[in-house]
Order: structure tokens, then sequence, then C-alpha cells
């Protein structure tokens, strides 16, 4: 085939049907899953559901620094008739008092201490005040369980603490620690096969000749791969050939749990791609040209794995390092969530999961309705005001997606954004 | 010093009061560096500006599929009098084709294919015509560089790619690629002390007895730490003893850069986190007490590090979980970030860091005027709409900073919040 029966083809999907046709074939696969220390399973998956084998206080507890008493004997207490109370010990952080209070007591108790045997309540000290070394007047009264944490107020023992398909936060760590539990069962980080393609790559650290390009793409992924969670596994630089191309594809979906293919912006390329992924189906390509700029030539599908496994999800990504960024974002991302066993709260799905500042548009961008744009600004301050200045260049300049701090999108079917509109900036990672 | 004697001190500053305190004794530490591969780079922060060895594209690259042509030959081309020329070549990918083009001929292109000499543009293959095998028609004319990046546009040799201070982006690693960089001079990952103290806190894995708390804060701390980009360096748990305390602090502030002090909630504990800081001085603390909640017995400081150096920060961060969360968020990290040697843009500092969803606030939440609220609220969605609920619980539960998906913040001089107002809610990571 040469490059002229191959120009000039297109079938063009809104970005939710691209979605919607991959999600339509895919399963999810029964994926591994390791106990970790919970000092390594930050940003890791929750398998099970973890209950706590413990009440959490397991004793009760003052919230504030003070005098624990008897409530009923500060019923009534006033500035003018103030309850009168011995202090019979300082309670120590860490252990009981060696006696219980007995009516008409109280002991100094710490933020964090134990209450003993006989008290119920604690005075704040800014309640009290002292007449003498040993005696207090309490000016306040104190309610039962007034400033206390009684057992099981923070957790009670079989109570749910992570639920299944949580990405673990580091409050979900000391949470776990604070019950006994050290360690937990993870889901495995997916491997995510980066392949290289097209006659024009070279690697990195290789001179280019006329008409090479270095291998930047696979950068990009792998940075945007382990900021997603997965294990990025880079298969190599395969030129246009169709052989070779299947056969790293067939073994990358035997090893990796989804497939990237990237690197060549020659429609003699995609149209490797395309039917190397149509091969090794059912269903095999399912997209083939998306509405959203940069990222038109994106091609999506699934191939078949190993016998009895699930269909592994594969994207021909189009070779402009913009539309890399931005087809990660709209289409892997989501899979790759899925992959790693992720269930966010059905109310957090699909929510903004990056940072957003409020700017002015420096200039109007114009846009065709029917496709969604995805137009790269650099911030910049002028008289404190925050604006974003959208970076013009072809989605195929690099230096583009490095000078900008995010994007701003111009939804399908508007016509563009004036300038001086405000708008949300989405920020790179 | 008893109990008593500590109870009911306080001095509390504001929020910017004390990030200004602590500004300014602080001194930016000679930065250790090293150099690693772009892979391993992600998150790091480039030590100096890094120039381009090359420019790129070094050759005339086409932006669309298409023929090259001299753009000459098209002038006036129109679909009644189209430009006919005969197809020479079909340029491969990564190489240039074996001779010029000569006026009057084309040569099929694909997007990123190099311009052979004696073309000047390229003509899409959308306005062109097949006549035969051979030969097109042309049905609108190119004007000089249509549809050609030109030698150095992405970037030129010796233009700064990256900035000093800059983190590192995917991108970014993909730009190094493609001028053929493939390390790069990072500034060290810095080492930040946890030091658990109080004599209530035992490890996760011991069994409690009366009166003692596990200790959570530092798995917290342990994942913020890492999320930040610092190294968590657990110095294990030290009683309420001066001596042994303050053997812990200088030996951390010689191989950490930053000190967290956490773990007790008692007054005591305070009391001699605050004292240890003094006397490791000048300066010492700095402040202790900010008008924040949850956070409000914060002690921040600085300490003499080895002869000669930079003074350490210090922070001995409340026992409450809530309050080490905000206390992270709002003191430690701008730190941290300082000591990982970023240097963000002017215009991106104090922005947003942080996933923001917009809800409706599900009840009225009532604050006290002079302190800045961090109430923590949980994601609901009800008829459609996304609704933020308050958890409230004492800022000592750790289960309350689990069910939470984020904060919402009472700014300092609000009485509160009304239910159904429209509140921005900050994702915890």
């Amino acid at each position: 085939m040469t490059i002229r029966d191959m120009l000039g083809r297109s079938g063009v999907v809104s970005r939710e049907d691209a979605l919607t046709s991959v999600y339509e074939h895919f399963v999810l696969p029964d994926l591994e899953r390791e106990t970790v220390h919970i000092s390594h399973a930050l940003g890791r998956v929750a398998v099970e559901d973890v209950r706590s084998p413990v009440d959490l206080p397991d004793f009760n507890r003052s919230t504030v620094d003070g005098y624990a008493v008897s409530s009923g004997d500060t019923f009534g207490a006033s500035e003018a008739h103030a309850a009168y109370l011995p202090i019979v010990a300082d309670i120590p952080m860490g252990s009981l008092p060696e006696r219980d209070l007995a009516k008409g007591e109280t002991m100094a108790i710490a933020t964090g201490g134990a209450l003993p045997g006989g008290a119920d309540a604690v005075v704040m000290f800014e309640h009290t005040q002292p007449v003498d070394e040993n005696h207090i007047e309490v000016v306040k009264p104190a309610a039962p369980l007034e400033n206390v944490i009684q057992i099981g107020d923070d957790v009670r023992e079989g109570e749910v603490l992570i639920s299944s398909g949580r990405v673990l936060r580091p409050q979900d760590m000391a949470m776990l620690a604070g019950v006994g539990i050290t360690t937990v069962t993870v889901f495995e980080q997916p491997r995510v096969a980066i392949i290289s393609t097209g006659n024009e790559i070279i690697p990195a650290d290789r001179r280019p000749t006329k008409g090479q390009v270095r291998d930047v793409n696979s950068y990009n992924l792998e940075g945007l791969i382990t900021q997603a969670g997965g294990v990025p596994v880079k298969k190599g630089i395969i030129p246009d050939e169709y052989a070779r191309l299947r056969t790293i594809v067939e073994e990358s979906a035997r090893d990796c749990r989804l497939l990237l293919l990237t690197g060549g912006s020659s429609v003699g390329t995609a149209d490797l791609t395309a039917k190397v992924i149509d091969d090794l189906g059912p269903p095999g390509v399912l997209v083939h040209g998306v509405s959203v700029k940069p990222g038109k030539p994106l091609i999506a599908g699934l191939v078949k794995a190993v016998q009895g496994g699930a269909p592994v999800p594969v994207f021909g990504l189009p070779g402009h390092p913009a539309a890399v960024t931005v087809c990660f974002d709209l289409f892997v991302r989501p899979l790759l969530n899925r992959l790693r066993g992720e269930s966010p709260k059905p109310v957090l799905r699909g929510r903004a999961s990056y940072s957003v500042v409020k700017a002015k548009l420096a200039r109007s961008v114009s846009s065709t309705p029917g496709r969604e744009d995805h137009v790269r600004v650099v911030l910049e301050e002028r008289e404190e005001e925050l604006w974003a200045r959208p970076v013009f260049g072809a989605s195929g300049l690099i230096s583009t997606l490095v000078k900008a701090d995010g994007t701003v999108v111009i939804p399908v079917n508007e016509i563009g954004i004036e300038a001086e509109e405000e708008v949300e900036v989405r920020l790179f990672r």
C-alpha cells in the first residue's frame, strides 16, 4: 500500500461515543493482588472492605485540658456558686490513675487522657479557678459526657474502615494504623505497554539523519502512566512492518493490561496500527477518529489476549505530542483507573480530577462546532488578575506543550470563547 | 512540671503571620543534586536551565497528509483552473527522497514527512483530485510554507527548554528526549523527619493498654510527605522526656531538612516540644498557636543545624489527625516545596494546587470570626446535584477524616456558611 492509497479516509465519532464503544467490549480482567505494609500502600487500591477489629478509642478519652469530674458534682455551679473540689491526682498520659474518682473529687487531665472510673465528664480548664495547690472551684456545670470521646465513638468493632476499590490516601493508612492493622491487600499496578511505531522514529539517544525524529511520545506516556498509577513497560520502537508490529502487540497483550501505540504521525503508521488491531480482534478496531482537537486520529479497540482472558484495550494514539496528552486524559486514564481496581464513589466518578484555576482569556479563540477543542494556555498575571494566553502552534510541536501551564476546553457545540471571558484552566499535573 | 502548671496558656497568631514568622528566619540550605535519566525524573525539580543543543525539527516537516509542491506551481489554482502535476515520488517516512523536487512536479508526503529540496509547501490531500496513478490536479493554491513546520520552528538551538526550579512533568521529559537529552540534573528529595511524641503513643503493631493509643499521625504524615515529593524518615516514638526528645531533634536536624513532631495531644507533650525547639535555637519557637481550626495548637520554629548550616524548620503538629492534615497543607507543604528547590512561576505560586469541585452545602455551618475553619465534608448526589455534607465530630477522631472527601474553608472573618450556598470543596489527594 502506498501513501497515496491511504490518504483521505476518516470516520469521526464524538468523545462520548468513542468511550461507549470501548466500554461495551471492555471486561475487567481477573486482577492480581498483593499484601503490602501500610507504609507502602499510598495510592494503591484496596481489594476488600477492611473492618475494624476493635473499638476506637478503647477508653473514655478527654478532648480538652481540664479536670475529670463526676458531672453531678458540678450541677448548678456558677461564678457565684462555684463547686469546690479537691484535686486527688494528676492523670498520667498513657495510663489510668491508680484509683477511681470518688464523688466530690476531681483529677487533672490533659487532652487525650483516660477518664478514671467514677468520672463521666471533663470541665475545661477555663471554667475553673485555682483555690490552692490541691483545690479548684468549678464555675460552670459539666453535662454528662461533656468533653469526652467515649469508647467506640471514633470507630466501632466490625465497622468498615476502607471500602473495596478505594484509592488509599494518607489518612486511610493512619486509620488502619489506629486500629492495629499494618498490612493491606491491594490490587496489582497494571502494566501498560508503550509501543513506539513509525519508520521515522529513532531512540532519544541516537542522532537523527534527515527526516528522522527522536521518540518523544514514549517519554510523555511513561510519565502520564506513572502519575495515573500504572507501570509503564517500554516495548521499543517498531518500524512500519506488519509482522513485527503484530508480534509485539500479541506479546504485549500477554504481559500487559493495556496497550498504547504511539510515535509515528503518518497515515501509513496509523493504517498499519489499525490493521494489526483489527486482525487481533474481535472486536479489533472500534474507533478510528474522534471529534476532539488535538486528538482526531485516535484509534481505539480491543484485542484478544491469552486463551480465555479478558480482551486487552489498545489505543493507537495520534503522533502529535499535545494529542497524546489530551487523549491520555480523556480516553486512557478512565480505563486505567478501572484496571487498577478503582471503584470511586459514584458521586466522584467523572468529577474534576485535576486542579483548576480561573482566569480571563487573553484573546479570542475560535473553534469548529462539532469538535471539542483543548486549547493549551500559559498563565500570566497582569494588574493582579490572572490571564490565560492561548499558545498557538501546530499540535505537532512539543515546545507548546512544555510552555503551557494547562488547557481550556471549548465544548463541542461552541464556536469559540471571546477574549476577556472567564475560563477554567485545567492545570497540567 | 505538672499538667496543672501547663494548662491554659496560649498565644494565637493568624495563618499569614505564622507563615511570615517562619519565612523571616528560613534560609534555603545548599541542596544536594544528582543526575538522573529522564525516565526517572518525573516530579523532580530541575537544578539548572536546560538549553537545546539542536534545532527542532532539523528538517522542514509536513503537518498534513498531501503533496509536496513548489508553491509557485499552485498559484491561481482552483476547481475551474486546476494545476496539473506529475507525482514523481512517494516520500518515505524517516528519510529524504532520492532526488529534489523540480519545478512542475509533486511528491506524495505524509504528516511528519520531510520536504525534499525544491519544495516549499504541502497541498492537503483534500485540495487535490487524482487524475491517474501518476498525476493529480491541485484545486487550491498553497502559500509558501503552508502546512510546513520549518527547521527550528519547535525549538531553536540554545533556547531554554526547562527552567531552573521547574517540577518536571511528563511533557518536559518528552521535550528533553526530543532534542536528545536523556539525563537531567535535579535537586535532592528533601528528607523530612517524623518524630512521634507522647507517653500515650505506642507503635501501630502493639496492643494498647488502657490509656494508650496507637501512633496514627506518623502514617498520615508519611503519605503526605511522599505526595509532596519529600522522603519521610521515621524517627520512632519518643516519650515525654526532655533529654530524649532533645537528642532526637538534634540528630534529625543533622540528617533531615525539615522536622515534624507529632503524636501526643497533651499539653505536656506540647510544652516539651516547645522547650526543646526553643533550647535548640535561635530562633527556636516562633509560633505557638494559630487561628486555624483544626490546627490551633501548632508550634513552628527553626533550630540550629550543623555548624554553619542553614537553620532547620521544625513543626510541632497538633495531635489531632484532622489538624495534622490541615497544618501540613497550610504550613509544611509550602516550605517543603522550597526545600525541593522548586521555584514555581510567580503567577502559579499560592494558586490552587488541589482539585476543587463545586457543591451546595447540605447544612449551615457556623464559625468564629477571627478563625479560619476547615470543615471536613462528604460529597453526595441528590437529584443530580452535588451536595457537601459537613462531617461533624471532634478533630481528634480519625474516622471523620477518612469518611470525608475534602474540606470547605470558612474564611477568617466569616461567621459561617448558610445551607444551600454554593461552596468549593478542596478534594483530598
